[in-house]
């Protein structure tokens, strides 16, 4: 088996090849948490040899963010960092910046603060996160977000085992599921690129109207609007560099029609929200929005997050993912929605990504808004799908056609 | 003796306290070597403390920085992350966020690599943070320069000690040179801001035209621009907080006419210049220009830097500082700025700080050029104080008062 360092230097080469496609004289704009150092200078190096013109790493740490809700004053919870969301939002703008976002934290790093403080902080974070979440969205650039194993995120996903050992653990699932296992992972990611695109391709071409789902407690129809564009894999941003968002991904997704959903649906996975878990969701669609709904954990933490604003009650996303995903046969469950989405069909609350409906990228958000598509400051998947789940297709004159039987690809 | 972890914990204090005055409400925004972490936690513990409304740190990466110059494709130097320093310039602009520059990078960390990738990659990242230096040299928040014990800077300062031992002697040395060390480091620091003051104020009222300086190799008048203020210590910045933008800081200091300097001058410590040394300077003033220079040691980089603009090679600040000063005293060369120029008197080339000539503040550029207020990319300083330095007061009818002696204040 080859060593730790071998893996993530070909982690990191897949990164910047396979996941950004950086392009020489590009800037690389990283953020990550402290304890991902080893990873992001691996990433740097290649950023570098690829023709980076200037790699820059923003780190955020645990510690001091705990600090801020262990000791800060009443006072200090409203404020936010526009000042750097501006400066981001300035470098991605152009398609000059590439962005990648290393993630790792303790999911439930502020699981113990006063939940009025983490919403007020989160929803002030947001906010301000708004031009750079519109650049992301709207593909300005090329981008990608990746995971980095983190002592605490090891503990919370393996507490059984010793720090050393869950840290290993969780770094070789990450190169299994990321498939940088493999000899030659940017090859393999050109044969999964290449499936899922067929996969959305067929989808592209049944013009579904709606997705039926039916499953225990789960009992859903999701409109779609109507010039819906399925996406998954590798996309080209608007400054013509073709990227792969997510690393893994196993899904593929389109925009549901923020009006147009009805019925019940059940969470089937924990999903960490900013911080905090949140299990055992439950909640009745009418009309698009959410009426009604519960949570066996973190119910405060979910009631706050879809009253972020009147977007964080509708759908922005849907996506399937056949249950024998790679991710879902590892049997894991990560505690971190890129990797956890992948082993689920899923939903999310918030922004839609422009990239779903065809020309959105030039309409008005008037036009966007009328066509359907939502917009909220957050933007949270929350995972619906499992070996118990069957999904319909409705087509235009109302027929029902089956997509997937206990959770798998039909055909 | 207290701990190492006390003596850091007093030092974040006293950086909070005396050295920003940080206020309730107020954003921080620290630059940092990854290798302080420790001090950039305990710093924002106090911060916090002190009602900070959120704390930000930036870090950077010797490791990453020299990837750069040693992969780094030929048309990458001319690079600069524009984006942060605009946000970073918007930050401080109403005064709303206080600024931290933690600095400890290794002094020598780019003497290897190809001189003119470096200079380029220094042109384009301080014309870039110019913005940035116009909000701090314009006193727009309160500001505080601070230095953090490093293992490459400590290896550079004590190349005879094992790395444990330099790195603990240099911690010790700041301790004492920062007075952390002692019983009340805030009350000391207002005992010696007092002594400052007094200095200060027998210095404006003298109203001196200019400054003849005695010594090795040093024959040099440099005419002071008439509304000149000499400041020292503690500051007034302009969101009314007063802060001590160095800690430490034994000097006083004023503004250079840049166009009245004549003379001979040589360097009395070696200089680190973003990442390379300058030692041995000799250099001829003919009008406020530098006509003739040469270096003992990195004589192309010092070229260079006085070549970046035009204002690079004429002064923006003159300082005076005690040849007994506690960092003179302790016998350390740290090669660092921040450290040496407090144990010995000098000047800097490039820009002026506009706290040193009433009104500046509100002059247009051509007014303050017309006062002979200097403007560069750059702010350098560079010691030529010694014990066998002689500086005298040349009054308004060309009179010359002693002022140091052998080094040493007359009175």
């Amino acid at each position: 088996m080859p060593s730790h360092d071998t893996l993530l230097d070909k982690y990191a080469e897949l990164i910047i090849r396979s996941g950004l496609n950086l392009r020489q004289g590009q800037q690389l704009l990283m953020t990550a948490p402290l304890e991902a150092v080893d990873l992001v200078r691996r990433v740097t190096h290649h950023a570098y040899k690829a023709g980076a013109s200037l790699v820059t790493a923003l780190y955020s740490d645990e510690k001091t963010t705990l600090m801020r809700f262990e000791q800060g004053h009443e006072a200090a919870f409203d404020a936010a960092p526009a000042w750097l969301f501006g400066g981001m939002a300035e470098a991605f703008r152009d398609g000059s910046t590439a962005r990648l976002a290393i993630i790792g934290e303790d999911p439930a790093l502020l699981a113990k603060q006063n939940p009025d403080h983490v919403a007020r902080a989160n929803r002030s974070r947001s906010k301000a996160y708004k031009p750079v979440i519109e650049q992301i969205t709207g593909f300005a650039t090329n981008w990608c977000v990746v995971s980095a194993a983190t002592p605490s995120h090891a503990r919370s996903v393996f507490p059984d085992l010793s720090p050393d050992k869950a840290l290993a653990a969780l770094w070789s699932a990450i190169f299994k599921c990321t498939r940088a296992d493999q000899p030659d992972p940017v090859a393999a990611w050109a044969v999964h690129n290449k499936a899922l695109h067929t996969r959305v391709k067929l989808l592209n071409a049944k013009r579904y109207r709606a997705l039926k789902y039916k499953g225990p407690g789960t009992d859903l129809v999701i409109g779609l609007v109507h010039d819906h564009v399925w996406a998954g894999g590798a996309s080209e941003a608007r400054n013509g560099i073709i990227c792969n968002p997510n690393i893994p991904s196993e899904e593929v997704f389109t925009m549901p029609h923020r009006e147009r959903v009805d019925g019940t649906v059940c969470s089937t996975k924990p999903l960490s929200y900013q911080g905090s878990f949140i299990d055992g969701i439950s909640v009745r669609f009418e009309k698009g929005r959410i009426v009604d709904g519960t949570a066996t954990k973190g119910g405060d933490v979910f009631r706050k997050m879809i009253e972020t604003d009147d977007g964080a009650a509708r759908l922005g996303e849907v996506a399937l993912v056949p249950h024998s995903s790679p991710i879902s046969a590892s049997g894991i469950v990560f505690n971190e929605t890129l990797y956890d989405e992948n082993a689920a069909s899923h939903i999310a609350v918030g922004q839609a990504y422009s990239q779903n409906m065809k020309d959105a990228g030039t309409m008005t958000p008037e036009q966007r808004l009328a066509a359907g598509m939502n917009t909220s400051l957050i933007h949270v998947d929350w995972m619906i799908g499992s070996g118990a789940l069957d999904v319909d297709g409705i087509t235009a004159d109302g027929k029902a056609e089956p997509l997937m039987r206990k959770g798998e690809w039909v055909e």
